[in-house]
């Protein structure tokens, strides 16, 4: 058997999300019944980085599966391609260990969130971007999102905690950006509770309307509790952009004071 | 009665063109319906610059249409976002002369065509790109187009010839640019033939990607047959970006010897 990864891009609109659902349209159930031929007939298993919720894009999703095929990887991108609907996009595949698990060796993943503050909303951005009426102040909310830099109980952003073991995580980046009529939010982590980016950035969007003080971010980690934060910003504006599987992760900078984990 | 002006934008994609047809869901049918409530349910009749066809979108398209109501312009744009679907918004509104017709008084109109070349087709632009598998040279295209500028019968470049009484149209601006991995053809005319910007798109495209000479431009013109000028390329590649009333046609720019009309 060998391993394959394959880098991929979707928009989720018109997906029910990531994971296999009997009778729906899912990322890996279009992806999986996509490789069945390819693979002489037998329907491989895939393993993504995350699973995404519906309606969540990816940019540059990762995914293995074992298969006994022997065609070179190059030609699954191509045949891939030729076969799949266009709101999925096969980029790259590449042999890799056998034990290589696209889920488990995932040491961080960078999303983005993107929200567009503009009186009238762009028909052609409203199926990649939260619209919202309150001009945002982006220099505000990029000083705001580095008081979530570090390792934090992050349990004030998860949606139905408790979701696993821990809350604890990482974030080694978070960034707040002006492009255009849009004001974009990337974090990146050692990995992510349920609806974290979202509730992050509709965290963020209360700082940047002014309904928040700047300093608010570090209340709502020490709260621990999930009232204390923002809304949780819709599926559109949500984009998985890339996973890191390299051996050190990302440090992050800069180094906050570390905060114990209760 | 009083003389509404709107600049609406849509995406095209779930919309079968401008035009009314009976059972579909076009653009001047959704907001028709939208208007009557807001003109005492009296369904006005709209008038646009031009038609779009099904899948193509509009950033600036202008309509106009008659109204007893005393409603101010503001109430109308505010109103009709409320209840139109996100894929048509209206930009402005505004009082003009009883006399003004979006259709008749167009003096020029400017059209945006994107091709995407990249070897795998970005998911995000599949609804506003024609997505082409060569690497397009922008400049090569650029430098080609300037033999479009003015005066000539663009009869080669015209589906169903003769559609109207004279082929005969001047072109004030034909540019081509690369912006990221897409290139983007822009045209401003003081009036298109039928399927003419993809028809100019599609012979620009046989030009970027080595196919045909850098003069052929001049020859297709010239041959006046549509058979001699490229594909026509798809819709959703095309934007109407927006429509000149000005008194004064921009001038073409730069002018080359004037071609005498057949």
């Amino acid at each position: 058997m060998r391993n394959l990864k394959l880098t991929i891009a979707y928009d989720g609109t018109e997906f029910h999300g990531w994971q296999l659902q009997p009778g729906l349209r899912t990322v890996q159930e279009t992806l999986e019944s996509a490789l069945t031929p390819l693979c002489g007939g037998t329907r491989p298993n895939c393993n993504a980085s995350g699973r995404t919720d519906a309606g969540v894009h990816a940019l540059g999703q990762v995914v293995n599966f074992l298969t006994g095929s022997k065609l070179p990887p190059e030609t699954f991108v191509r045949a891939l391609n030729a076969t799949l609907p266009p709101d999925l996009r096969v980029h790259d595949a590449v042999e890799v260990p056998q034990a290589f698990h696209a889920t488990l060796d995932a040491r961080s993943k960078r999303y983005r969130y993107v929200v567009e503050d503009s009186p009238v909303a762009d028909p052609f951005r409203r199926r990649t971007a939260w619209h919202v009426i309150h001009t945002l102040d982006a220099e505000r909310m990029q000083r705001a999102a580095q008081a979530l830099l570090g390792r934090h109980d992050f349990r004030s952003f998860e949606t139905n905690w408790p979701n696993r073991a821990s809350s604890v995580r990482t974030i080694f980046a978070a960034t707040v950006e002006r492009v255009g009529p849009t004001v974009q939010v990337e974090v990146e982590a050692d990995g992510f509770l349920y609806n974290m980016v979202r509730t992050i950035a509709g965290s963020l969007v209360l700082i940047g309307s002014g309904k928040r003080p700047e300093s608010w971010l570090a209340t709502v980690i020490a709260a621990q509790a999930r009232t204390e934060a923002g809304p949780t910003a819709p599926p559109q504006g949500l984009f998985l952009l890339r996973v890191n599987y390299d051996a050190r992760p990302p440090q992050p900078e800069p180094q906050p004071s570390p905060r114990p984990s209760p």
